[in-house]
């Protein structure tokens, strides 16, 4: 990860530090600051169940603007009730207070274990130190400081026309301790209004963030904030070319942190794509790949190695999508290994099973009912989730 | 399971034999029929990839009327296309011959591996030396005819108002070698109507065949069977109080065979009920019972003997039932962990941990809306799940 070319857009200053949340010693409350107030779009967790600082950070960035996030890890701060929710907002004041800037503009982002309250009595002497210290060039600590049980940092980027886009991101499945969650912040410093950023941001997660799984639980702190600083000089305005190449690179920038959540999805040790094609529907197609990607008997088939193509033609059966046996085909890359809801013969399941041997392959369903078609990425089910998730307090 | 005493109704008889579908020397084959055409009703898979015995046997139920069912375990006949049909129609023709009765009197059924055809090869020449052996008492034999990976074999009966119920099952989560697949087959000799059988079928199968999960697949095969002989001698009229007494004994008689396919659930270790209540309706109640009892998370916590009402409260929140956390109250059996969305704090953990050592437990969850309940029953993913299903072929 650390060998690719980053694009840092300007007009962002970065923090982090250590507030010995979880444990000490490490960095785990981070700043990332725009020098003016920057557009800003938002989307959280669809979760009933919302961790207070999902709560104050969606309040606010419905008002389209914001200026500065500070986040930490090691906990959640969700189904901490009142005082959660009063946490959140003095983490918020605090950081507000040490910029010189309105509490308004400030989002607040936790991760971590939930059900226990934020120590805010190391929280609170540790935000003012951070201000002191942001620099253009601390991005990598922010990335860093956001790691649960993340095995690497997640971080992405793109140029292009004259403005950059970066990606900071958190999230490795359900995480340990106690609870999944996924963060990601987005910084360009293009300027966009707040409404194309919204429509720009929503349809680049619907097809990064949302067509991910490793276990198919949604955290209750999941969140992914985008902030457009306009420091670049360049203006997208709505319908333009320009504003069709920014949702690209957005959608690009935010497939590329997906896929780093899946491949470091816990336990995993493969990242599988889904492809639906020929559904009678995009609905349909996002149905069965959904089905396929989550299905237990499928991951745990992909760690053995096992082409099982039985399992992928019931999972996209049950997935509530129109299927007709007879129509379907099913390659593991280019290994074509059953034809007409019937299996191929020959070599194919010795060619198949070389391609499951791959850290990274395609499986790609065709449904031959119309021309819908969806992705999915998804990890393998393997003894080590299980281990992760059954043994973290014993 | 050997020990209880067990209710076997009048005018059915029963045999099992060996056609070496999978492998030699275990029975694979069995018959079951009724003395004379009986009343009946089916509840069949709602996955979209249907195999051929479904096919064949829903059309041949909606008659109401049955007189005999084949049933091979160690080929599922799915995925199999024209020439499954034809095989599974030759099976019940070879069967109808056998007996002397009407073709359309004859229900198929099939468990084990898709894909793959039918060897009917070894198939026909077996089934006509089932006739000449069928007998009252071979039930048991039947019972281990139709097992594929289940541990044991499973049966439940009643018997109340001059009639008895016996049913008849196998299931053990997602089945190697590829395909999960629960089959039930319950008999009575009450007489009932085809109309009021699957009144009560359907609700039966609602709260017990409908409410467990071992890995939250569907199989291609699944099917339960109800036929109503009426050797008893006694009718049960639709409205009547002996009807809902019918009711509620097919109910106890599911239910007792459907914790026994969760107890067999592939790798667990231990049998968990999931009773929601307080729930905004009764469809609330069973969204959340639902993802509760699906989630990975929450499965690998009964593993490790973790307490973590965390992981509960956040798949309660995702499933899209009406929640509220701030109202949400969750209970290890008697033990009481967390009160209005907040953890209870004292040694309500210990405890809650002692709880979670015992082989069968209840989790409560009320969510403190409204009056709707709905249990399921679940079991934990252990390494033994993702051991069976990955190293199946390796």
């Amino acid at each position: 990860m650390t060998s690719k070319q980053m694009f840092v857009p300007r007009g962002f200053r970065f923090a982090a530090g250590s507030a010995a949340i979880k444990k000490a010693g490490r960095d785990d409350i981070a700043l990332i600051v725009a020098d003016t107030p920057a557009a800003a779009a938002g989307v959280f967790t669809r979760n009933r169940v919302v961790a207070a600082p999902v709560v104050v950070s969606a309040e606010r960035i419905a008002s389209g603007r914001c200026q500065a996030v500070v986040v930490n890890s090691g906990n959640a701060n969700a189904c901490t009730g009142e005082q959660g929710l009063k946490d959140a907002r003095r983490m918020a004041a605090l950081t507000a207070a040490s910029l010189g800037i309105d509490e308004a503009l400030v989002a607040v982002s936790s991760t971590g274990v939930i059900g226990q309250p934020l120590p805010m009595a190391r929280i609170e002497p540790t935000i003012p130190q951070l201000a002191p210290k942001l620099s253009e060039d601390a991005w990598p600590a922010v990335a860093e400081a956001i790691r649960t049980t993340d095995s690497f940092a997640k971080t992405a980027s793109r140029q292009q026309d004259g403005y950059s886009i970066l990606g900071l991101a958190k999230g490795a499945g359900m995480i340990h301790p106690n609870m999944a969650t996924m963060l990601a912040f987005v910084l360009t410093d293009a300027a966009v209004e707040p409404g194309l950023l919204d429509t720009c941001l929503r349809q680049a997660v619907d097809r990064s963030f949302n067509a991910i799984t490793v276990d198919g639980d949604t955290s209750t702190n999941d969140m992914v904030l985008l902030l457009a600083g306009g420091a670049s000089g360049r203006a997208i305005s709505e319908g333009s070319e320009e504003a069709g190449r920014f949702a690209e690179a957005l959608q690009e920038v935010l497939l590329e942190l997906a896929r780093m959540i899946v491949r470091d999805g816990e336990g995993a040790t493969k990242l599988v794509e889904i492809q639906v094609t020929g559904a009678a529907s995009e609905a349909d197609a996002r149905l069965a790949a959904r089905a396929i990607a989550t299905s237990n008997l499928v991951k745990t088939a992909f760690f053995g190695q096992d082409a099982n193509w039985g399992r992928i033609i019931a999972a996209a059966g049950y997935s509530g999508a129109e299927v007709d046996p007879g129509r379907v085909r099913i390659w593991f890359d280019d290994v074509l290994l059953a034809d007409n809801g019937l299996f191929v013969g020959g070599d194919s399941e010795e060619r198949a099973t070389e391609v499951l041997r791959r850290d990274e392959f395609t499986v790609r369903v065709d449904l031959g009912m119309g021309t819908g078609s969806f992705s999915y990425h998804t990890s393998d089910l393997t003894f080590d989730y299980v281990r992760i998730n059954a043994e973290y307090r014993t």
